[in-house]
């Protein structure tokens, strides 16, 4: 029996019920139907599918892409029960109720409302996790996507560093055919490329300089000489779903010792926290084996230094189970994390390095063939 | 006294309390900040902007984006609940209630595990769309950035069907340097300039011939003469959040007779409903206006013709209240919303057109400038 029949089975629901749109990474794992719309998927145990609830409108669409058996409102008489109840939220869950039984069982993100309108008409227990679990350990089928997307996001921040690696300092600014090459600029070129091959990526940092020192500033505005440039990528395949995840960190020119000595450093902790990558190895082990590596040359993991986790799970979400860091738990073979260790000082900046790979019976198939390359 | 601080009087709560990422559409509305991992916001009542919790490495970055207040994870006790309170969860519940109290409001699609976990430390009462009704009444500054997000739509939608235009008809097939045109084509040119822009787009629909018969066929390949194209394009822009929506129907050759019928009531019928679009009329009016003229002209609206609704609001989400179809409400000074008939038969074609716009006082104020014009 499969893992979410399992579920139900033990929670003693008759069925497991999901409410969201397909942004919801859940519900596009268990339909693969993609709309922006909220609808209802519920799976009965030893279904190996499941069934979806949708307008007439997507059937069509609906039979073609998802893998649960598709059923109209229509077919599941919210006609017949808007006759009587006109609180939409109500008859969405008398509706639920009819086909789903009187037990049921939800994930822990299944809207509050939904569920109090749900109580008129059966019990709903809350699980904790199974979707979650599953999506963890990734098939064939996924890594082959999460392949297919970290290619992609090699060859765009290859395209950006290869804008900054050709750029000419002036006065302490590159500049790129006599204007002053920008962050903007640089996103810009990683992203065409990404819309040519089918995929999306916001949010992306290219930070320099003293914004480097902050992990999460995305960046803008002219790009300096001799100064760090990290280039964070994370972009989504339309089609699949699927995320990579991937930083580099750059200096056109020279960078002073302090960033260069954190570089290095940077770069032996990402080595040995990957070595360490092996089934059942938890991820708050590997976090503190970083933290501890960095505190011997001299690097804190607090308010400053290495602030940030080791890495996370990534897949239809780009932060998803497992998490790298404190109260991390036991990995699995199948998972696709990333290690990214960073060292953040303000005053003198920051360096991230992060790699994106699965977790084999033996140890880490990193994705990431991009060199790590600091000195442009 | 502002609608949320009345909301959370009105029901005897101490603060309002939202557990969300900002792709939650409520939660960017109520903080203006954005990141891909949930946060917490709550508001007493009579504050004007509520308090966010973050992590120390997102202070920086949130108090700059955010109009909500700032406090960091270890500030509201993190770290201290942390250390006797093992699972997450409840250690985010036990946090939220120290600074929320004893009684908190959520909206309804606050995640019932943690309302369930909440339950050990406070009363959660279910609000029922207060944020969703101020979302629905756009401020100037929201209007503005709607504006501006429509005319980059309608120059890439020009781009695209330029491509289009400047075809030439092989075999029945649009041909262009020498090789078909494809829906992917068109997509790209109008992706790319959304792109240059600062916007970007998923699901577009580039339809041609029989699969312009069904409303959300995203289209694939190559493009025909003589046949209905659909061009439905909604992009969002990165920096506010905000989407527009937009759709034409063109066809680069000679259309049919009932094509060209079909589009010329089209016209008709969206002129008759923004005609009628004011405060306090209602969605499911509007609706109805547009059924009975198509019925007028021998068209149906059920599972053939006009099969979906006559339009919604548009903001933080592309489909968000109100509702222009059966059961929709009055409408309000401030809603942007959609016009959009369409009518669509399986061995015939589809055509749909849409414009989006904002209720006045007086009646429509169409945002949409570009022609509704079929022939190319």
């Amino acid at each position: 029996m499969d893992p979410l029949s399992h579920a139900i089975t033990k929670s003693g629901a008759g069925a497991y019920v999901v409410y969201a749109s397909s942004h919801d990474a859940d519900m596009r794992y268990l339909t693969r139907f993609t709309t922006s719309d909220p609808f209802v998927y519920f799976k009965k145990p030893g279904e190996k599918n499941g069934t979806i609830i949708i307008s007439q409108m997507e059937v069509g669409r609906a039979s073609r892409e998802s893998t649960a058996a598709v059923m109209t409102r229509a077919e599941a008489g919210l006609p017949e029960i808007l006759k009587r109840e006109k609180d939409p939220l109500r008859a969405i869950a008398k509706m639920i109720a009819g086909q789903a039984g009187k037990k049921i069982l939800v994930p822990p993100q299944f809207p509050l409302g939904l569920a109090r309108a749900l109580g008129r008409y059966c019990t709903v227990s809350v699980d904790s996790g199974t979707v979650l679990s599953m999506r963890a350990r990734k098939t064939r089928a996924e890594i082959t996507a999460m392949r297919r997307v970290q290619k992609v996001t090699e060859t765009a921040l290859g395209l950006g560093v290869s804008l900054i690696r050709k750029s000419v300092a002036k006065k302490g600014v590159l500049n790129r055919k006599g204007t002053p090459l920008t962050a903007e600029q640089v996103k810009f070129v990683m992203h065409s490329h990404l819309l040519a091959c089918g995929c999306t990526a916001v949010d992306t940092i290219v930070s320099c300089g003293e914004d480097t020192a902050i992990p999460h500033m995305t960046g803008t505005g002219p790009l300096r000489a001799d100064e760090p440039i990290i280039i964070d990528l994370f972009p989504v395949e339309e089609k699949s779903g699927y995320y990579a995840d991937m930083t580099r960190t750059v200096v056109k020119g020279e960078p002073t010792d302090e960033i260069r000595e954190m570089y290095e450093t940077l770069r032996e902790a990402q080595q040995l926290a990957i070595s360490r990558v092996r089934p059942k190895a938890t991820g708050s082990a590997l976090y503190q084996a970083v933290v501890d590596f960095f505190a011997e040359r001299g690097y804190e993991s607090n308010t400053r230094g290495f602030v940030h986790s080791l890495g996370h799970g990534v897949g239809l979400q780009v932060h998803e189970p497992p998490n790298l860091g404190p109260g991390g738990l036991a990995l699995a073979a199948g998972n696709v994390i990333t290690i990214e260790p960073g060292l953040y000082y303000p005053g003198t900046g920051g360096v991230r390095l992060e790699d994106m790979g699965a977790v084999t019976a033996h140890g880490f198939d990193d994705f990431t063939a991009y060199p790590a390359e600091l000195v442009l």
